[in-house]
């Protein structure tokens, strides 16, 4: 039974309109529900009359300068080198962070967003794949690379702009057919904006292009068989590769010499995310690479920023393009 | 002016000592000082009855499930995958975990520790390069690869059976004559056995050597230079390089290809850490393997193990070589 006198939660909001607590969330985050989920949800939001916003005041009042990190690893350069920046804007702020690796166990994402509102942490910066993340209307939390609705902030680089640049540079470089390889995601995050702005600039550039893409999951073993199928003669039917990280770059260029293929001269290829060698040496390969240090910033203004009422849903935040070994070496001054 | 009834501190030992703070965190954590700087501490701890055990008492009793993970960043692969380890160790365990990359700023190594001696985190794990950290006594702390005294636990890999591994290793790879590269600390850390046990290995199996070791800070380009000094007629005078770090071996690698030689044919190149291309994929060198799962787990457990009086101070974890493209293929399974 509820308490008299407390304020009622999403949990009294799902019980009352009969749905589950994640539809709640969506509604009040402003994702796409049924409208029929939709409308109980509001009939019921107004019934009980739930008051969205109780939870940032009482934040406001009650501080503990710790925000928490939910992020798969730090193993992964590019969740390294986020985890690093992160830590940097929250410390020159004096703001503590703790540090959640999801890669285990995403209940315990769950739980943390839980602690947040409980007032255990101020906000919450998270990059996460968890389909089903339940979070409370305006507990603060910024997400990197996902939208988690309209109103949650969501901070990522340009990835249409970066998918474009790529087109657009194997262009300039001379390539005239070229293939786009990529692991896809059911998920609606924005790393998959790079197919369409690679689609755009093939077709801004009359550039032929070809497209082999596999699920989350599945074997890099398509991308060998893709390849082989459009070897003839000892020769590849493209002269320029565009990959979709630098991950799996690097397994492309391995795949092209033991087809005996030359990387740059017979093929050119570009990855993206911005790899470095031991995090601070050379790139891996040549890459469109995301802005990390602005990213981590990012997250940290809009995150902490309490007097900004209308958050922005959406940042994308400018790429840059590096050689990196495995394009042909830029003539002149870029 | 000191208030009445409070237990002095080691502030008030340093005053009535008359030495600096950092002297008296040597001296009860049993690091070496001047014999007349330790007689007059160990007076003064006498007169004032400074009782070096009252943290430890008071931090059990008031627990706050928050460990602190001091590392320089987690853009470094060792550190990324170290600090990852821990995270996933913490975790199981119900502990939260609170990041502090000091590549920034080493004061905020002291405020950490300040932090953890407030009871604001149960005990600290710690991989600092800082030579003035001031550590009270019975501060849970664990340290990574840098002893701070024998009251405060050690956890390294076996640098020293990595070194003679790799000596062993490129013996066994029928190298002849071979090269150490390292980049030395004045610090006495654990890494820096890497040296002597490399000699040690060199020795047993007559296996001639050279080393050519700079300070910290100083450009990789002495290495350069003394690759280039021992070339003749196009070939360098040695057949194997074991290099202190995966990083260093990658650079040297590419120096070596530059210098117009093959790796391995021409020269066998061993780092060390075991840094794999993206951190899962294959190992970007043949390398000696850091356990780094191993030595999370056991800086936790020692962190958090309250029943045990006597702590190890110094714990070496056993390392594995591993075929990483720079030397001649096992022949057979090994």
């Amino acid at each position: 039974m509820k308490k008299e006198n407390s304020a009622p939660t999403m949990k009294d909001v799902a019980r009352e309109a009969g749905v589950a607590l994640g539809t709640v969330s969506k509604v009040v985050n402003g994702l796409p529900v049924g409208d029929s989920y939709k409308a109980r949800v509001e009939e019921a939001i107004k019934k009980l009359n739930y008051q969205v916003n109780s939870y940032a005041q009482g934040l406001k009042a009650n501080k503990t300068y710790t925000v928490a990190l939910l992020i798969p690893n730090t193993r992964d350069p590019f969740f390294g080198l986020l985890a690093f920046h992160i830590n940097l804007a929250l410390l020159k702020r004096k703001y503590r962070m703790l540090l959640l690796c999801t890669d285990s166990d995403s209940a315990q994402e769950q739980e943390y967003i839980t602690m947040a509102q409980q007032n255990k942490v101020d906000g919450i910066i998270g990059l996460t794949y968890n389909p089903n993340l339940i979070i409370e209307e305006n507990t603060p939390f910024v997400s990197i690379d996902r939208s988690l609705g309209s109103k949650i902030p969501c901070v990522a680089c340009d990835n249409f702009a970066g998918g474009q640049l790529a087109a657009e540079k194997l262009s300039d470089l001379g390539c005239k057919k070229v293939a786009f390889l990529r692991v896809g995601s059911s998920l609606n995050n924005e790393p998959n904006k790079r197919k369409a702005g690679f689609e755009n600039g093939c077709l801004s550039r009359s550039l032929e292009y070809e497209m082999k893409i596999i699920n989350d999951g599945e074997s890099f073993e398509q991308f060998v068989d893709f390849l082989k199928e459009h070897m003839k003669d000892g020769r590849l039917e493209f002269d320029g590769i565009f990959c979709v990280t630098d991950g799996l770059a690097h397994f492309t260029y391995n795949q092209l010499l033991a087809l005996g293929l030359r990387v740059p001269e017979d093929v050119q290829l570009i990855g993206f995310d911005g790899t470095r060698y031991f995090g601070t040496s050379e790139y891996i390969c040549s890459t469109i690479v995301q802005p990390v240090p602005e990213m981590a910033e990012m997250c940290v203004e809009l995150l902490l920023q309490e007097s900004m009422t209308t958050k922005p849903p959406l940042v994308c935040l400018p790429v840059t393009y590096a050689y990196g070994g495995t394009t042909l070496e830029p003539k002149f001054e870029e």
